[in-house]
């Protein structure tokens, strides 16, 4: 198959792409692989065309996925801003079977196909923004209109250090310990309006994050509650600390490693079960759905594929009966008016959609960042993804960037500075 | 969820919508339960715009569809073409939980969600054509990009009569034996250059429609086969027919009636099995997959809900390591066209696509219909669908339709005319 070469107006066709590495300050956030650096890292797309128009996409910083992003960013001249098939094609020529490891471990295994993916879709976002901007269309009426007016989000809960070993104390505050993240819940919901919460774990012994998980409740009675510690229980723990959760939780995200030890937890768990680290791509679906694995799928854009596959994903989710919810790393505003745009046209979005964005707050690439209210995002109805790149905060981003140090999140090196016998174990409990 | 109010430029803002039953004459075709009646009948969508566009669609022309379409096509004034969504919202608060019964029953179960979803489909080509109008892209770019230049369809013969009773034969002849065919084969392909033959079966003891099948791969040793006896046999006739069809047939299309059957026939058959009989609609797949009941899933956008839909459909199949082929009803070239951006927008697509086209050669409602040449169409590259309503053509059918008497489709009742000890009996055999 050629290049779709039907000319057509210029007005989308593409005469260059700049990728812009960013890096902004990230508070010293606890996982089950160590701490968030200070900095964390995005790459900004801009996708220039013929008529003057730009189109926007964001995703990952890091060093390899720069690098496969700019050889492909080369070959994308003289595309149609509509030719998502041609972007596909260009995308698996450049890349062959390059893989681009996924060294902090957090959204599941990696694969060729899943780095073609997650390269797609930088590139597809920019391009329905292009597409939206020519239509005159908001991004969710290419993907098949809109199914709500507004997206709501949840309030995401780290365990944190009040501040990076050796800076000033951020604005959060420390949150060791039920109180500490019972009180970080309050001044993000007193501050967003978030109607879900959503506690990252596998940071303590589990017995501790249950005791989070009651102070949560206690003090949210009306706030569904997921607690998410990224594979680091045993099949036996999961089994346990869902008897003990039983009736506190939304669901339980991704609470021990793979497939099969995931249905091991369904088979006994009452709660559902979420997960954005088993099922990762579109090959891990059948073997999942068939041995009940997981109940709630986390899509995420950025690495299934892009917006028009995480429709097709969210599709087969309502199909074999499993809910949909929506999966976060630390982002910008770019990537924010996407999760907009894509849960507003997904048909069937049972739950709240994760978001780091309160964590970067003040710092955005985009003029006029969509904002959370009471919980939620409105759907933006500007063409396109409804947001202008800010050109003087992406050149500060990209000044960070260049200074600091920083090439690949690696949460599990940064810990062990300061925690030298921290080990990397997963399972850990 | 309200409808999106945003206010966007009128050019595609739906002003009216006009739905036109058309008749065409069609071929005494014999399959399991009946025979074609003298005209086949469709619905002609225009759906018209402020910016004076005209949006095709087309679509069953049986009596309770029409009514369907009609009840929704009242409340589509001032949806915004792009708002599929909104379309989708219409359907299901004018249908509620109505249905069309599907008297032929060559498609399978009816049930409120398949009534509903091919009303979508009958608007959405043409908001899809309108979408593509304005936006200066084919259709095929709207839904992902175009996979293919050229997509091939399938010499669809029939067993027979070599006129309806009463009538002057017709140009193709008489088929009812395995020479009939072969002759039939010969003149499709010497016509239109198909690479691919299915026969129609289920009208013959399957004996008789073996040695069909033997004398087409004698006659046309290259040509992949397939037959689809629309569910005329038990589970062990089907067996039967697959053991002495080994090695000649790329598929078995619905030898027998239920994805348990199709199961039962899966675990002993030696070629892939299709349908467009146990799997039409999303509700199907998973307890179809599970069991294996089928290799091939037959795509329809008229019954699966659209062209995105029946995207999503394929997604799906290459998921789940299904095979796609698609499935056809007597059409005109609004089909056509829409069936040919489909198959070109479809990623993977493993068989050549069915068409019932040239029987009904010389009578389109389009200017200048899609032509297959060596077997294939090429994907037309022009705004929207890529082909014009002829008014006069329309005018006609419509006259025919008027004047026929036919208000659905009866196969049955029309065979039993001619033959009234014929009963409708599946499995036959
Ligand atoms: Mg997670
Ligand atoms: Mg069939």
């Amino acid at each position: 198959m050629s290049d779709d070469t039907t000319r057509y107006d210029d007005a989308v066709r593409v005469t260059g792409v700049t990728i812009t590495p960013a890096a902004f300050p990230d508070p010293p956030l606890l996982n089950s692989v160590g701490v968030h650096q200070p900095w964390a890292l995005r790459a900004v797309v801009e996708v220039h065309t013929a008529g003057g128009l730009v189109g926007l996409g964001e995703t990952y910083g890091d060093a390899a996925h720069l690098s496969l992003l700019s050889d492909v960013a080369a070959t994308l001249t003289g595309l149609d801003a509509y030719d998502i098939a041609g972007l596909a094609r260009r995308v698996t020529t450049v890349l062959g079977t390059a893989e681009a490891p996924d060294r902090h471990g957090l959204t599941g295994h990696s694969s060729p196909s899943k780095t073609a993916a997650s390269v797609i879709a930088a590139f597809e976002t920019a391009l329905l923004d292009l597409q939206g901007q020519a239509a005159g269309r908001p991004v969710y009426a290419l993907l098949g209109g809109k199914y709500r007016d507004h997206v709501p989000f949840a309030a995401y809960l780290f365990y944190k250090w009040a501040a990076h070993p050796g800076a000033e104390p951020d604005g959060w505050g420390e949150a060791l310990d039920p109180d500490g993240v019972v009180a970080q819940a309050r001044g993000m919901i007193d501050r967003y309006g978030f109607r879900s919460i959503k506690l990252k774990g596998g940071v303590f012994e589990p017995a501790e994050e249950i005791g989070a998980v009651r102070a949560l409740r206690h003090a949210f009675p009306g706030h569904p509650l997921r607690l998410d510690p990224n594979c680091a229980w045993t099949v036996d723990t999961s089994v346990r600390v869902a008897r003990e959760t039983d009736g506190l939780l939304e669901y339980l995200e991704d609470p021990t490693p793979g497939i099969g030890g995931m249905a091991r937890v369904a088979e006994r768990a009452a709660m559902p079960l979420a997960t954005n680290m088993c099922v990762v791509q579109f090959a891990d679906l059948p073997e999942a759905f068939e041995r009940g694995a997981v109940q709630i799928v986390l899509a995420d854009h950025h690495y299934w594929g892009g917006l028009h596959a995480s429709i097709q994903l969210a599709k087969i989710c309502e199909t074999w009966g499993v809910g949909v919810s929506m999966h976060s790393n630390s982002h910008l505003g770019i990537s924010l008016a996407a999760m907009t745009h894509l849960a507003a046209a997904t048909p069937v979005l049972q739950h709240a959609v994760d978001t780091h964005l309160p964590w970067q707050e003040g710092n955005d690439v985009v003029q006029q960042p969509l904002r959370i209210i009471d919980g939620a995002v409105q759907v933006p109805g500007e063409p396109g993804l409804g947001v202008r790149l800010d050109p003087d905060a992406l050149a500060r981003m990209h000044e960070n960037y260049l200074t600091c140090g920083i090439r690949e999140r690696d949460d599990t090196t940064y810990m062990q500075r300061f925690h030298p016998e921290f080990e990397l174990r997963r399972p850990r409990w």
